[in-house]
This record gives structure tokens, sequence and C-alpha cells, in this order.
């Protein structure tokens, strides 16, 4: 039983099944996926268009008394943004109710930083305010270009480094640049400074056929190959993010159902995390990879329990 | 016969079963060497530091008859910049001498790139020369840093891409940039555009043990990673930069030795291309490193034929 088309008859008791519904917002694509995606959407939007039907559902699954929690690897919003996000869009939200990455991070950080240490941050708002509300300083953010032209060893030599950074906190950043990548390696020369990735996502989603949008994972890999070293990733499909909702919120595995767009990010981690897993097709998985799923008698190969075309058909 | 030291007694029947010398001139650290390198030097020099007796080692070659020629995978000097360097070390060497993954790219990509295209380049002066030089057209050069703060997806989207473009070029950029990446990666959306990066290196060569500078190969799988896709890399330990050397210059594998300090460039380079192998430990490569070499009977290392302290010891 994987890769099953969740029919119109087993929704119901399959929605019984389930306590909580952890859900994924907008997609991903990742590197492991050798598809075209020329249009895909996520799992509730795209940008700013909602999918049709998706607050309907969203009610519903609220009106039989289900938990919700919205699970993105998306580190640039902190979970009052995100809230926010769902309100424009005319839905609820809670800030309880988000797990970005952003707020994961700064969350796992708490207690490994030490009191006087800071963390040089490869990152924007989303991190910056979730490190700002659990009290852990910070430096490194904004542009942080190279000056003057040319390769010049020398002056790279001298960069000064702050000696209380006792962590690199690494997730998408607008202004990565050379410098940043030059700092991250440097400071990351201390075996005991901590490297944390938010996620691993190749690309951001993109509902375009000209342009490629590189993902947080691009840039937590260069700083990795230029220091040496592996960083923990706390985004999906990795533990980090599912320790803190369990920390934080009591879960039973056997009554959860993480619901995504992306196999490799989502119902990877639904696997790792022993939950049920429900994958929708208005995101970043194809036809001919869903197919392949069906039909591949491979091991190793990562299946969701259902299906589903939509969200929207779930309730 | 592997990894030996090449003895005081075998070094003269060496030099003569040698016509052609390749010889690497700074050092590179590579990703794959799991060291703690604290202060290394190159072959025959370190920054502006010439290795004592190596300018002697050079002339005394010279006048034995044999041809030489400089191979680097540094790609921020083009073969006249590189000329010069060695004029201000004290040392000669002519342009035509100079192999660097700069000219290499250049020639690699003649009759690839079409002749009213133009490659999108990350790159700086050496590769700028280079491609003057050999009459390809390029873009892209410069600081390119995003405009304006925050997660601005719908902006990025429409970010102009220019339609002669027909080849992404990847080499070593002080100003690499979130930007540059969005935009090889949009243009390595079509699979007829060529992508090369000039060498893997993981880290530039530096006496230091506070700063890691990230070299060229950061730069290259950042972009391979955001538009899934692989390079072709023209350095060393790959082949086109050898087919270029072979193509401009008559050159029998059986006689010719290539000497570096690095084993997973230089030593797999000669390895790679039927070369003579000649290891110098005055660069990347330390004592543990050696005694593995040595000592160790899996398949699959690379070792170099002969080792030296020093390319000084050579003649």
């Amino acid at each position: 039983m994987a890769c099953e088309f969740l029919s119109e008859n087993a929704r119901s008791s399959f929605v019984d099944s389930v306590d909580t519904f952890l859900i994924d917002c907008d997609g991903a694509r990742s590197r492991f996926i050798n598809v075209l995606c020329i249009l895909h959407l996520g799992v509730l939007w795209h940008g700013n268009d909602l999918i049709d039907g998706a607050n309907r559902t969203i009610q519903s699954l609220r009106s039989l008394g289900k938990r919700l929690f919205f699970v993105t690897n998306n580190s640039t919003k902190s979970r009052l943004q995100y809230s926010q996000k769902f309100d424009r869009l005319g839905m609820k939200a809670t800030p309880e109710e988000v797990i970005s990455t952003a707020y994961a991070s700064a969350q796992y950080l708490k207690g490994k930083v030490p009191s006087k240490g800071k963390v040089y941050l490869i990152g924007s708002t989303g991190l910056i305010k979730e490190l700002d509300e659990a009290g852990i300083s910070y430096i490194g953010t904004g542009p942080d270009p190279v000056s003057g032209d040319g390769y010049r060893l020398d002056e790279w030599a001298k960069c000064p480094l702050d000696p209380e950074v006792k962590c690199v906190l690494v997730g998408f950043d607008e202004h990565f640049s050379f410098i940043k990548m030059l700092k991250a390696a440097s400071y990351l020369r201390n075996p005991d400074c901590i490297f944390i990735g938010t996620n691993e996502d190749s690309q951001l989603p993109l509902k375009n056929n000209q342009i490629t949008i590189p993902g947080t994972g691009c840039m937590v890999s260069a700083v990795a190959m230029a220091s040496n070293r592996e960083p923990i990733y706390v985004g999906k499909p990795h533990q980090p993010m599912f320790e803190i909702l369990k920390q934080r919120h009591e879960i039973d595995p056997d009554r959860t159902c993480m619901i995504g767009d992306t196999v490799s990010t989502d119902i990877a981690f639904g696997k790792n995390n022993g939950l049920k897993t429900l994958l929708v097709m208005t995101g970043s998985t194809d036809k001919a990879h869903l197919e392949m799923m069906k039909t591949s008698k491979e091991d190793g190969i990562i299946r969701p329990d259902y299906y589903l075309d939509s969200i929207t058909q779930l309730a």
C-alpha cells in the first residue's frame, strides 16, 4: 500500500484517522528530481495566488476539530509574517500554527549558542526576526560586497573576524556573495563552530519558464564546499524541524499526516518521522514522477501513502 | 612503482627520460583531501614569495633543452599577466609557455560559441582578456548586486536575459552573487547552452590559519545545483586543458612529466593523460597524505610516480 489515489470513498475514514495535519504551503524544486516543471504551484498557494478551494478545505478540516500546522522550508519570513500572509490571502493561521525554517533554526540554536556567542548569519528578514525573538545575537546581514576588482588574496587574507561567532547559519539571502562565503568558511575553521543550513532546496518555486531562482541549498552547499564541513539541515526532510514541533506540541506520529507537493522534502519528511503522507499534484511533482512511484519495483524510492490531484479534494 | 622518493642517484636519468615538463605554479586545496594545512606553499611560489632555488631549477631544466609549460587552474590572470608575474619574481616565462584555465577555456570555446553568440561570464580579468583575444563576446562581468532587500520573487522573475547567450562560463569571480547565480541558471534552462567551469578547486591557497578563501569550485557547484546541470570542467584534473596543450604543441605523453603539489588536481591530471607524475611537498599535500599513498593497499588511490621535498631537488 503506497502511492494510492485517495478515493472519494476512502477520504472520510482517512481524515478520521488523523488528528494533526502538517501542511506545506508553497512548492520548491529539488535537485534530485530530474523533471522539467514548466509551470507549477504549491499546496495552498503560489506567490500570491491562492489555489481555488484551498481555503474551504482548511476551514473544513478546522471544523472537524483537526489541528493544523503549516510547515515551510522558506526562511525569509517569520511566523508572524507568515500569519499575515495567510490573512492577506483571506485564510487564517496563527503564528503558533506556522513552523518555518526561520523559526525552527532559531529554536534549534537556543541553548546551543553560548549567551555571549553570536551567529554569523547568511539570511534575511525571517531569520533576523526569529533570532531576535529567541534572544540570539547575530552579525552579517545585508549587502557585503567585495571592495575593488581583481584577485586580492593579500587583502582578503586580512578580513576581520568576530571572535564571538560560535555558529554559522545559512538561509536564503538575496545578498549572498563571495565575501559572505569567505567569512562563513573562515568561521567554520573552528571545529566547535556550529554549521546550520535552513534547507537544501536547489530552486525556488516559480511559475515562469524563463527564469530559475536559486534556492537556499545552493548557498549552503557553496559554504559547505568552501569550508569542507557538512551542515546540519533544519528543514524538511530532516529531523530538527520535527523535533522542534514535537517539543512544543504533543504530536502522535501515528495520527499525524504530512501533506505536500514535493516528494524529496515533504513526503520524505513524513517518512523520516513516521507520519502518514499525502502528496498533492498541484506543485512540483509531475505525472511522470507519479507514474514512476506507482509502477517502479525498485527499493529506496520515496513514495507517499496516498496522492490527490489537489488538497481541495480532501474535505 | 608508485609514490617513490626520487633519489639523488635516479634524478639525472629521470630528467633524461623527459622532454617536456608541465609545472604547476601556486597550490590549491581540494575538498576531497581531508587534511588540515595550516601553512602551505605551491610549486614555484606562493602569492609573491618565490620558493628559494626554484628559479635555479627552472634555468637548469632550460639549459638541458627541456621544454617547459606552466599549467595553472587560476583563471584570474591571462597568459600575458602570468608572464609578467614571472618577470616580477625574477623568473622568465613567455606567454606561450603559460597554460591557464582562462586561456584554455577561451580556446575550448572557439568555434563552439556561434559567431553572433555570447558567453555569460562569471569571472574576472584573466578570462576577459583571453576571451577578447579569442574574439568571443561576453556579458556579465563586474559587480551585479541585487536591488533592494527581501524576497522579491516577482521582481526576480522579470530579470532581463540576453537571447544571444549560448554559453555560461564560470571562473573565479570576486563579485559572485545571488543575481549572477540566477542569471547563469536561467541561461542554462536552454539545453543547448554550453556550461563550462574553469576548475573545481574548493579553496584558494593561502598561507594563513585564520581565513579560508573559497575557490572557483564553490561558484561552479552553486550554479550547477541551481541549474540542475553538470558543467564541463576545463582545468586540471580534466582533459580539456591537456587537449588544448596537445593541439597547440606536439606532446609525447610518454616523455612528459607533470610536476605539482596537489594530488587531486596535478597528479590526477598527469594520470588522466598518461604522463609521468612528480609530487613536490612544498604545497598542499602533507606528510600524512604522503604516508597514506605510500602504504595504503587500496585500489583507486591516486599516487604520483615520484615525490620530492621540493622542485629545487630536481636539477
